[in-house]
């Protein structure tokens, strides 16, 4: 029901992702796809990826923002797996009606996404280029969750986004169950 | 002086960049880095790259756009050079004060990237992640070279954007050739 597509370059190093991974892990019916440990290499295997999708309804992008963005596995995922004849073109729309949901961390805190922080623009900014990639495959765009000041998150704050995350999944999942019956 | 890194992951079929990268290649003191040509395998050589960055005076990014960004392997190579201790972090500024020119073709044409076009937003919108990378770097940022429609280009046009590319690059240049003297 839900593909979880994972990418953290440094997956050893991640405390705060692999905390809340462990949260969605706590849903029913995800399937994770760590893309850093399963393609260490990045040779992506586009036929197990496609297939992986086809099968979920919900679709969540999970990984901590590089450089304004997705890392380059990622990146190179979309590249390599929603390729015109399976996510557009000639007739074919396999993602559409599906639901995307993306979650992802920045090191800097809220403000540092603000005219005056240290990125000098609000994080607004950055969210387009994956936003009009969802719906340009047809899919629905669902509340994204986006921690900011993740190293400086405490314990405590991070089970309570990790709370917030399988919540916030959890009812997007109930909803999807709801239409198709 | 200037440093082109280049990133078609296809560079067989790429008419149109290849138009343009010759056009680029005949002003003086260009080094091409073909990411794609380099590291197949996505095993960048970091050292090698950050000598080159360190080396040039412009950093010019040559790509065509994929699903709203650069591909793939360009976003791992910003991920894997532009690090801290390099770019940013503890005092360094590997890249201040040097310029940056992003030079871009997409598939659509301008009125695909409109609010009526099959991609829904003005191309503007998905700016801020590169721009803002560059000047995060201290980096200058450049006029952009965007080109639309890129695949029903004429002969006749491409050259036209191929002599623009080479005036835009060529004053840049120049420009940067005074400040240093």
């Amino acid at each position: 029901m839900i593909c979880l597509v994972y990418a953290h370059p440094f997956p050893d190093r991640s405390r705060a992702n692999h905390a809340l991974l462990d949260a969605a892990r706590e849903l029913p019916t995800v399937e994770v796809r760590s893309l850093y440990d399963l393609y260490p290499d990045f040779a992506i295997d586009v036929e197990a990826e496609q297939e992986a999708l086809a099968r979920a309804r919900i679709v969540v992008l999970q990984h901590p923002i590089y450089w304004y963005s997705m890392p380059g596995l990622l990146k190179h995922w979309l590249d390599r797996v929603l390729v015109h004849g399976f996510a557009y073109g000639d007739g074919s729309r396999a993602l559409a009606g599906k639901h995307c949901m993306w979650v992802t961390t920045t090191g800097a805190s809220e403000h540092g996404y603000s005219r005056e922080g240290v990125h000098q623009r609000p994080f607004a900014d950055f969210v387009p280029p994956v936003e009009q990639m969802a719906r340009f495959c047809g899919m629905h765009w669902a509340t994204p969750l986006i921690i900011h000041g993740i190293q400086r998150c405490t314990d405590p704050m991070l089970a309570r986004y990790a709370a917030r995350y399988r919540e916030q999944l959890g009812a997007l999942a109930a909803t999807v169950e709801r239409e198709r019956t």
